[in-house]
């Protein structure tokens, strides 16, 4: 198809397709003429793959064609969760934390089996630097639920992964498991708050039907 | 204290804590000379709170301003709560999400009861419409155990926010643990990754003492 097609077939404007190719997060088309190439199915899957990552997962560009290059790459899935985990996570003020902090941190995650310089452990301890530096330390119990929650999304997450044929599938699952399950994860957490506060605070609107919320 | 003395007290440079105040963030000193203001305590702690806000949680100014605002306000807990999450949420292309897409989000929060605009339904929307256009729809059970495990974490949460005392303090619990709750989970998601990894594909790792880790 030509690029207008792969506009309308992928419902992505022209210039946007144009950015992605030129960042490299989509890979040229087959060239036809000077001026024109021909692009497939596969251009059409690329697109909103990239489209996932970037709006629904807010990715940057710089990111995305990280975790894009890890799907590419021959990497093993190991290697390929790691670069998700890493573009994924906030660039977080590492320089800032103490040893205290990695400790702390070290102590909530503490049976765990993890890399030293996994980005989830630098992200504990910017969390409880940051708690500390605002006069609002919650206490250990409050890090033990959000572990115990972050294992059961992890086997989920795992068991989605196990599901899934081949290495090239199984790499785009990992990337955008980790990328959306953030999204998902914040977002449910959100609606749980509200469930949580109305259960609490006004039990008397539990008479009303759950579903009718439009 | 002068303002050389905030940015030591706080950490933060000179030129970051003026355009805290230019940008409303921070609220100004008591004027003592033309040129010189004197600063308190309390704008030390709003510095680390902004700090935790933006660097940590990655809010923008914008969304930093909107949140600290509902904190200053009078607003009852539950509007701070909505503040907090609709700007700790990033901006979810709902245009292109269809009835549908809600749909299906409404089925995966079933017995909860949530507002209908708030932007964790979008989100949810968002994230089931970005893994069908990837061709990558993780079943049901996926979902589930996402939102179980969302519903662990706001009992912590609601939990830890009862255990504040008074209207002031409970407030800035509710932003800073929206806000720095997501990046408390997606840290401790990426250990859990690597942990159950571990357990599931290199199951004699398990023998080496878990706290070594450095």
């Amino acid at each position: 198809m030509k690029m207008a097609q792969l506009s309308t077939a992928s419902g992505i404007a022209v210039p946007t397709i144009k950015m992605y190719l030129r960042e490299g997060l989509l890979p040229p088309g087959e060239r036809i003429e000077a001026n024109q190439s021909r692009y497939t199915e596969g251009h059409v899957r690329r697109l909103r793959l990239i489209q996932a990552l970037m709006r629904i997962g807010g990715l940057s560009v710089a990111a995305a064609r990280e975790v894009l290059g890890a799907i590419d790459s021959d990497l093993e899935l190991g290697h390929v969760f790691a670069a998700a985990s890493q573009a994924a996570t906030r660039a977080l003020a590492a320089q800032q934390l103490d040893a205290h902090d990695f400790e702390r941190a070290d102590e909530m995650i503490g049976g765990w089996r993890c890399e030293g310089d996994s980005p989830g452990r630098a992200g504990v301890a910017a969390v409880i630097h940051a708690f500390d530096d605002a006069g609002q330390a919650p206490g250990d119990e409050w890090y033990e639920r959000y572990a115990q929650a972050a294992m059961i999304v992890a086997e989920a997450d795992l068991d989605s992964i196990d599901r899934v044929e081949g290495r090239d599938a199984k790499a785009v699952t990992v990337v955008i498991g980790t990328v959306l399950g953030d999204t998902l994860f914040a977002s449910f957490r959100r609606l749980a708050h509200q469930h949580v506060s109305h259960l609490r605070y006004a039990p008397d609107a539990r008479i009303e039907p759950t579903q009718e919320k439009k």
